[in-house]
């Protein structure tokens, strides 16, 4: 029996098995037809915005062009292109004005800290369950648009050291509402594996004199990795992949942040985020999945962190090996997945 | 609003939001009874050991006294106690003894290395569908004496490097067969986690003189995340447990790895197993967990690595957040979980 191969990640010191004995086809994998109830009244639909807190962030549509907005007083419009709203049930939680600047970010004991920051519900579309696939790619720039709003906004208070923006997508994914929407959080501290990833980074900058992503797009161009690309993006499926068809959407600039992309990058990131994603909804009858951007938190890390997106579609387990180990098990090559993903791109 | 509290594992710098804002109760995690289709044919039980390769370990009832035994040729024992045998579908496959050494356990590039190792499941018992809490306590002893034999078989392999233990209850939890088993697996280098913990432990022993765990015995014994004790092990709902109803099991006594359990020691461990599953399985009717050993795999951490055994509920399942920050959110605080395990074990 020829042994599967063990694969390490680009920068990180984590391991995979690509366990290709078990011949499981990305089609293995198709979900099936499940008509979903419909939650009762939807908090993020348009009509409904005294369900949830003030928005701090509106798109509205003024004569052809985006006022940016928020709700103050009793005012709620309700024809939002774009409503970004703090979560009702926060993991993360704001300062009042009133509390000492001492009290905030401080780690307490050398293990707890308090939760202050943020945790919003960025809600993509009026329209309830309008995958990402499916929008126009003018409400996409929105999306992404709006991504940028917030982090500007977030990465200001004195408080926040990063600011994740994430997507769940199905209730195996965990999303516990179906309206599409992203998640924005920020935090105290730089969290353990974005922290991990600047280090990675920083090591082989100054070891090699070359930016981890940059080469990985010089040497995935030509590769069977990779899924598609236009003049600004490329996306490909990771060497060591550790979900079963995983992609990553990579900027061909060197760039540590999303922030301050041109309005041809803004459009060329949605336009590859919907075939992407797209792709995938087509493939597997729209699987679950979760998404996150991958930006450095501060300024010093320009010159050696290349920010990016990941996508895991949530096909498999992590059982009890991945769980005490850190160690993975993947069973789609990511070969397989590119080639498969490749296909069902319109 | 009070600030959730933030906090740091024991040793890894692994921090969690301990999101008691969201008022989730235990209960509120009960499984729906759900009456699981059984599997057609189980290729676990006793009379199918065709439908498996043959087994690497038995225990057969001769007269009373346990005889330790394996398949070989046609025979195939059906009177067995315990059969450990290979996994269908192994991630990690051992070298045929013609294989040159220089191929084995070599990492081949800087990416990339031989799935070279064992991977193979432990029936624990006869009974189809026996919970660790409804076994007798003597089959209970069996299981961890196998883990035992298999311990010191696996770890003579020259290619081996770590040998994990861990249980996959449910499908939620990733088992894809319902016979009550265990797995090992035996990898060609120390995973990514256990180095991590191998690496805290060591410097928190240099830094204090003291080993971690041996700490947090100490410190825990009149918390209120002691879930139970008896002379030999302690039950605890860990300070910043990353799963809902999280418990590890921790032995008294300082050692870097269960082998070499005393008769009274393994009675103990068994019976400290299966009263905290036990109490989980009453309080939230069988919920799906995972569970792994964490041992050191080398005789040179025995002065600081102290072993144990770590159960995962598997109740929550983790996000867009979690997987692109390692970062953890845990909506039931471990003294709440500690306080209902507690009042369910009997």
């Amino acid at each position: 029996m020829p042994f599967n191969e063990l694969r390490k990640d680009y920068i990180l010191n984590r391991w995979v098995v690509i366990a290709v004995e078990r011949c499981r086809r990305p089609t293995d994998f198709v979900k099936n037809k499940t008509v979903r109830a419909r939650d009762g009244v939807c908090p993020l639909c348009p009509g409904n915005e005294h369900m949830t807190p003030p928005a701090v962030l509106l798109y509205l549509n003024r004569g052809g062009k985006i006022e940016k907005a928020s709700d103050y007083g009793d005012s709620r419009p309700k024809d939002w292109l774009i409503r970004c709203v703090p979560n009702l049930y926060p993991a993360f939680t704001p300062p009042k004005p009133e509390e000492k600047p001492s009290i905030i970010g401080e780690v307490e004991r050398e293990n707890l800290a308090l939760a202050v920051g943020h945790h919003e519900v960025l809600v993509e579309s009026p329209v309830h369950d309008e995958h990402p696939s499916d929008a126009r790619i003018t409400q996409l720039i929105y999306v992404i648009n709006a991504y940028m709003d917030r982090l500007s906004e977030l990465y200001s208070r004195q408080y926040v050291r990063y600011v994740s923006i994430f997507r769940n997508h199905g209730p195996e994914a965990g999303a516990s509402l179906s309206h599409a929407h992203s998640q924005i959080i920020a935090t105290p501290m730089v969290p353990r594996l974005v922290a991990e990833e600047l280090e990675a980074s920083k090591e082989q900058w100054r070891n090699k004199g070359v930016c981890a992503f940059c080469e990985i797009i010089e040497n995935e161009k030509n590769s069977p990795r990779l899924i598609a690309e236009n003049p600004d993006f490329m996306a490909l499926a990771p060497y060591a992949s550790i979900h079963p068809m995983e992609f990553w959407i990579i900027p061909k600039k060197h760039r540590s942040t999303m922030l301050g992309l041109s309005e041809a990058e803004t459009e060329n990131l949605a336009r590859i985020m919907k075939a992407c994603l797209g792709g995938l909804k087509r493939l597997l009858n729209d699987p679950p999945y979760n998404f996150g951007f991958h930006m450095a938190p501060q300024s010093e890390a320009a010159s050696y962190y290349h920010w990016h997106l990941e996508v895991y579609p949530k096909l498999a387990i992590w059982a009890g090996f991945e769980k005490s180990t850190g160690m993975y098990i993947n069973t789609v090559s990511p070969e397989t997945a590119a080639e498969h993903l490749r296909g069902a791109i319109q």
